[in-house]
């Protein structure tokens, strides 16, 4: 034998054990079934772009964190970064799909990031999005979507917090700055909550902004109020600036249309300091907290994106969507206490012995017809110790019913069920074995 | 706007749309629902390894096509080629998995070869391996999956040929040849369906064996018969080769499984000429041919690899599974008209009307509520020909039914409920909406 090799993992990867495995997919399932209620289609994309598809499409710094190489071809190519590029390229190459175009995407993404408790470089993306719309319904839809996901996971105390790039334009404007120079003024005001206003004001300073400036930035942040005040106050604030007033409009629209899906306004609420990191955001952007665990980060964000897939196609169409961090809502919901508790895929574990295999094989095979999970037991058992062994088998694998089939008694066709919760066995026929562990599997 | 990025894909690599997505998801749903009724578990494994687990595994020319680089951290990592290797890294690295291990992964893996038809450099494959069973039951059990994916898949024509590495390795034996000789031996058996005897003879010598090694290997080839058969007369060949009559015991061992399974006989049929090309198997192999569609190959194989685990962790342990070649499969499912037709996840499409949306969205949530999957329109409609347009997306989109929300209609809360199949209408009140459709969708 060669010389044995390190089984190990690189630093920010993950397996996913059945325990955990059997879990995350009870959240996506539950999380697709919304996805599609909602009419988005599922779409798969490569794992493998081409470089010049994803860079300059994020942001500088962004584009530095892209695992990327030269593949035998010598293409310049790299892992996806997320599944909203990858769906606007989708979107320029098949102009045959109907608009607007709605889908879903469940997929890991890379980032080479430096990891920390809760960050990997290898994560998975849940994204709805809407291509060809620029009506507000569409944003609303991906909002109310969002609510009726944390509705239906079971998660009681959250907020979805909503703003829109245009009303950022419209404080850059409002400040005398030219546009270009909206991302310091952004990056500052996205601190608010890090570093209070104080900090804020230094910040800009800092970047070389005059004090008059700084000042005129520092009473939009200053704005207060619950929605529909923030949306009066905002509004005498830009009544010159045609931006501002545009983006105030959209969130208005917005707010109306989540009022006539039934979202509860308590959760949806107007946070001018929001701007989402990407560079590609364009309208509506927004981030979802979890009150009870804000340490996790938002759960669930996206936004318009007016302009990405003109990038493509030299034409631009409206998009708006969202993105679940599959990883952080599961690790919150673990903390939470809402996972229901790992499960075994196995209903029932069929017990084999060596003298008489063929009933136990039948057996199972009357079960899974039956429409039950049933594996029968694959290990090498000695006559001895051999039933303990198998049941300590079931009691590892949190498999809750054992059918003991014994070699002597199967002859006369006797089968023997036992619920490993309390022990108890009832002995019943092999024609009548599928309807009776149907019945203790009801019970359950 | 800068220059615009042409919207392409790296060759072998594919999207999937979603008519595409939603056939492929089914075939994955019923497969997957197959491996769990065995008791087989979720696994999940990161796609980027580091090289060294993955290199070696697979044989040298399967090495040269690792999608393999350094990462930032100049780490020699590759993308996963196959799920097998990954799940033997995993079953060293966490030794309290409970023994026997059954896992399922369905996941794309990379290789990068030259692409042709239908062979690409990203594809899926969808994995059941069992681990810690030197049992033939595991293998049997395999086998059985096979047979009853296939029939539930509606495949009636099909042959799962199964032959076993130490019957190969017996023939090397029996030709007087040491088993460092085995490979080029192997290699040129495997073509006897392509290049017939008097090929694999030619083959045998022109790679330095004498007349009369080729001719003893020739006898072997040449035996046939029924499976009973085969093993009898492979038996009396073998009668002094020890590895050669394992394997034929192990091959008895299988068939009898598989007979108590109540696999069906005729599916399954020893062929003494199959290898496999991984360098990994030590006992059973097999491989699954659509004898409709030969030219697919196997779409499903796999075999016993006991040495494989061991390579990581300084200590064998048995191992058996098998792999289905997802998209040969849907591929030649395609052909063979057993894909269900393409549908759409919407069931219902909502019409929205500027006037009046609110009705519509509280229809679209009351579907929603009562399980149906409902879209509302979200594009841009203008009073004019808007019903048209909206009865257009819904025809482009397949889906069968259209609640059409007039508004001047809406504000008595009456709304039509259209099948788009015929084009038959009917008019309900709002809060009878989702009980009609539901019964317009049992209907069809």
């Amino acid at each position: 034998m060669p010389s044995k090799i390190d089984p190990r993992l690189i630093r920010g990867f993950r397996d996913f054990l059945p325990a955990q495995a059997i879990q995350r997919r009870g959240i996506i399932d539950k999380v697709r079934q919304i996805y599609e209620s909602f009419g988005f289609q599922p779409l798969e994309t490569p794992v493998l772009e081409y470089a010049d598809i994803l860079t300059g499409k994020y942001g500088e710094e962004s584009d530095t964190l892209l695992y990327r190489f030269r593949d035998k071809g010598n293409r310049d190519v790299a892992m996806r970064y997320d599944l909203t590029v990858p769906f606007s390229r989708v979107i320029a190459m098949y102009p045959q799909l109907p608009k607007p175009f709605k889908r879903y995407q469940v997929a890991p993404v890379w980032r080479a990031e430096k990891t920390q408790k809760g960050r990997y470089r290898e994560f998975y993306q849940f994204d709805a999005d809407i291509a060809g719309s620029e009506s507000m319904l569409a944003d609303a839809e991906i909002v109310c979507l969002i609510f009726t996901i944390m509705n239906q996971l079971g998660i009681k105390n959250f907020v979805i917090d909503i703003n829109n790039r245009k009303v950022l334009n419209g404080v850059v404007s409002y400040a005398g700055l030219a546009q270009t120079e909206s991302k310091r003024v952004f990056q500052a005001i996205d601190k608010l909550a890090k570093i209070g206003p104080e900090g804020v004001k230094a910040e800009l300073l800092k970047t070389g902004l005059t004090t008059e400036v700084a000042n005129k930035i520092m009473a939009f942040t200053a704005i207060s109020g619950n929605n529909r005040e923030l949306l009066i106050n905002l509004g005498l604030m830009f009544a010159n600036v045609a931006a501002g007033s545009e983006g105030i409009q959209e969130l208005s629209q917005v707010l109306d249309c989540l009022a006539a899906m039934g979202v509860d306004e308590t959760r949806v609420r107007i946070k001018t300091s929001i701007a989402r990191g990407l560079d590609y955001y364009t309208g509506t952007v927004f981030e979802t907290t979890l009150l009870d665990k804000p340490e996790f980060g938002s759960v669930f964000s996206g936004g318009r994106y007016d302009e990405l897939i003109g990038l493509f196609t030299g034409k631009n169409m409206p998009a708006v969507g969202a993105s679940v961090g599959v990883d952080r809502l599961f690790a919150a919901m673990e903390e939470l206490e809402l996972l229901s508790e790992a499960a075994s895929v196995s209903q029932v574990l069929v017990t084999v012995f060596p003298e008489n295999p063929g009933v136990s094989l039948k057996a199972a095979r009357m079960l899974r017809d039956a429409g039950i999970n049933a594996e029968v037991y694959l290990g090498d058992a000695e006559r001895k110790n051999e039933l303990r062994k198998q049941l300590r088998y079931a009691n590892q694998q949190n498999i809750p019913i054992v059918v003991i089939i014994f070699p002597e008694k199967a002859d006369q066709g006797m089968t023997i069920i036992r619920k490993m919760s309390d022990g108890t066995q009832i002995e019943v026929p092999l024609d009548k074995l599928a309807t009776e562990t149907q019945n203790i599997l009801k019970e359950r």
